[in-house]
């Protein structure tokens, strides 16, 4: 319900949450197959935020290497609600078939974080 | 030891471990400061590889972006050993001088994983 998303955000970190949270690491290759993936992204990052308990996420991607995703979500209950979305599974569905060479997931519960930001 | 230090290798995510693991998520914001920065990478990445329970780590970097670096250990021991070596703490305080605008750290146990590969 942003005016700004397609503003372009300063790139930071996400914050460090208060403890105890949890993380869901992915880590993929992609295929050369770009089709809809854009598209999907943007649309899974607006689906997310309607999560109870999701907290945010960031990515980074070498170009022609791996791509990292890391999600935080306060509980348990939050992951699994945005597993059970039927838009998002079947994003996941079209990621195996067309966009991933080969993914891993872990998935863990956050006991302590810090950041640091130059004065 | 290896002979092949140097070689590319191919670019896979690290596997599921088997739980329980610990992770370490560090994401960051570099300044234009690239001096001395390739180079304590790479004694880094041979350093931590000598701490016992230490797993592997992945890293990924959005050009002009952030960079996300995953570490897998197998106990908060060897979180805590690898935290400890004196020239990774004087690699952190150059980082936070020289090499980085912004980050953030977030340690957790990993309670599942799993992995999947395009046949």
């Amino acid at each position: 319900m942003s005016d700004h998303r397609d503003a372009p955000a300063p790139v930071r970190p996400q914050p460090p949450f208060e403890p105890p949270y949890h993380v869901v690491v992915f880590t993929s290759v992609r295929t050369e197959d770009d089709e809809g993936y854009a598209e999907t992204a943007v649309r899974m990052r607006d689906l997310v935020k309607e999560i109870p308990g999701y907290l945010g996420h960031e990515s980074a991607r070498t170009p022609g290497g791996l791509g990292i995703t890391v999600s935080y979500f306060r509980d348990a209950e939050a992951i699994k609600a945005w597993r059970s979305v039927g838009e998002h599974r079947g994003a996941q569905k079209q990621g195996r078939a067309e966009w991933y060479e080969e993914y891993t997931v872990h998935v863990g519960e956050v006991v302590r974080s810090h950041g640091w930001k130059r004065d």
